[in-house]
């Protein structure tokens, strides 16, 4: 299962961090665009380029500290096709660097089309009997709106390939109680509700240390119910967005972790990505300056959860 | 506003149907796959190119039938970069050709990031103060279970740039219920409930036609719902899928219409894109094949709505 995957991952790092790779150019040093730039100029095929240099930098610098990078596609889709071309190349050169990677997709759809985009992004896809893998990530978030329908194609083919599916179930962002904490006649909360369906949904894809292949985006603005919801999905491993420039603490994410300090993967995007701005070191050091507050991360989040063991 | 082109579109047309573009290889003739593998192999790139020589021959022989089509970016996506290329190609030819673009991609994220998708879609991106239009439909479907955060930045961008969205409210699939149809403890459900979100978050942006910019899907499988949702969100354009190979018919859909035969456009992929298959014409026929099962539908819808005038 993919998340054994994970799991050894991030007790080799011993570290549950996941970080973010959303690159806007306004993150770019200047010397990395403007060499892009003189090369494409400033069109979508040069900023396709910036976010690829800068990418590979960051995972060259992070890849032995971090377990996962976790790219959200919005950033590349910003850049057109050009952009997801770059989506693409990070996916493969982070994978080929040993990190398992979690494209951040929140796709939703049903039957075939759904399908579709488990193809796309954990699978391959049939071209007249040969076989194409299109972009290849280890897991993918997905968005349960639409039930079962929509979960069901994408379980199958993660479980044919050894990948895993993030559902969002309590998000970290200050409207998610608009929908997701609406009380249901039975006096559960929605949130809790898709969280309950994460269990059912991995039944069928269950790991070898207690947890399925269905996981549950929960965030980490909300240390209550993440806590409720640790204890309610035991099965269920958590990607945790949310700390650091949301306002989200190494404290509040204590409730997420499993007495081996496994169960959730605590992502961290404009904290890691733009460390250099914030210690306005020079910007050719982006890179070590991304590592240095992976590992003052490391230490934040080790220091709730302890060692971290397998089962 | 967007919308109010799309009315227009209508109405000129005198045919309240969208043709779906999810190009799957099994709907495409042989004749157009041995070319684009003679040139590129059976490659994404090969794939890639026969999406996009398939569409350009659909979109020619369905322009002045209907008024729209709608690309589902999961077919796309599953060509790798080289698929979202063609999927930008196809945009672009079908609103050469007068067509309205509605991209359904069911996007969802909170924030910047949600901006980032708007920009992808609907807008444009800055590019170190050039500006470029990545993917530049006029409408695109988005995912509500994040709330306003995740509509807010689309809305923003969409009322700037004279486009549309249309949120997932009640969808056609199977177990849309699972989630969609709990009750809360205000005993109404959850659909109406993201129904009348809608109806809030399209204030802003009304168009001179009543309708706002903010649309809903609505599936046509569920005739008692759409008649409900179709009285209580008056100022909400729907998006109609699952007519046709769904199982959805024209009598099923008639609640979805407003007195001027306004209020909704239907969906049909399968049944258009595949109807050179049905008929067993001649796999070069398949454009003209589509073309007439378009104005076959067009007939059946037109039975239902009647004339469609402007109000």
């Amino acid at each position: 299962m993919a998340f054994d995957r994970l799991i050894e991952n991030i007790v080799e790092k011993q570290n549950p961090t996941v970080a973010g790779l959303d690159p806007k150019l306004a993150y770019i040093p200047e010397y990395i665009k403007a060499e892009a730039f003189a090369k494409y100029g400033k069109t979508l095929d040069g900023a396709a380029e910036a976010l690829r240099v800068y990418n590979k930098g960051l995972i060259d610098a992070l890849c032995d500290v971090v377990p996962a990078v976790k790219p959200q596609a919005a950033y590349y889709e910003m850049y057109g096709w050009q952009g997801v071309r770059t989506l693409a190349k990070t996916i493969k050169y982070a994978r080929e660097k040993g990190l398992f990677v979690i494209t951040d997709a929140k796709r939703n759809d049903i039957g075939t089309t759904m399908e579709a985009y488990a193809c796309a992004h954990l699978g391959a896809a049939d071209i007249d009997g040969e076989c194409a893998e299109p972009f290849g990530a280890d897991a993918l978030t997905v968005n349960g709106y639409l039930g079962s329908d929509g979960i069901k194609p994408v379980t199958d083919v993660a479980s044919k390939r050894d990948k895993g599916i993030f559902v969002l179930v309590k998000t970290s962002n200050p409207s998610s109680g608009e929908l997701q904490n609406l009380e249901l006649a039975g006096e559960e909360t929605i949130y809790l509700h898709v969280g309950k369906l994460c269990e059912q949904w991995g039944e069928g894809i269950m790991g070898k240390y207690g947890y399925s292949g269905v996981g549950a985006v929960v965030g980490a603005t909300y240390p209550e119910q993440l806590k409720e919801l640790r204890a309610e999905l035991p099965h269920t491993f958590f990607l945790v967005p949310g700390y650091g420039a949301q306002g989200g603490t190494a404290d509040d994410i204590a409730g997420a972790f499993d007495k081996n300090g496994l169960g959730a993967i605590v992502n961290s995007s404009r904290g890691i990505m733009c460390a250099w701005q914030k210690e306005s070191c020079g910007e050719r050091d982006y890179a070590q300056a991304a590592r240095r507050e992976a590992l003052n991360m490391k230490k934040l989040l080790t220091d709730v959860t302890g060692e971290i063991k397998l089962p």
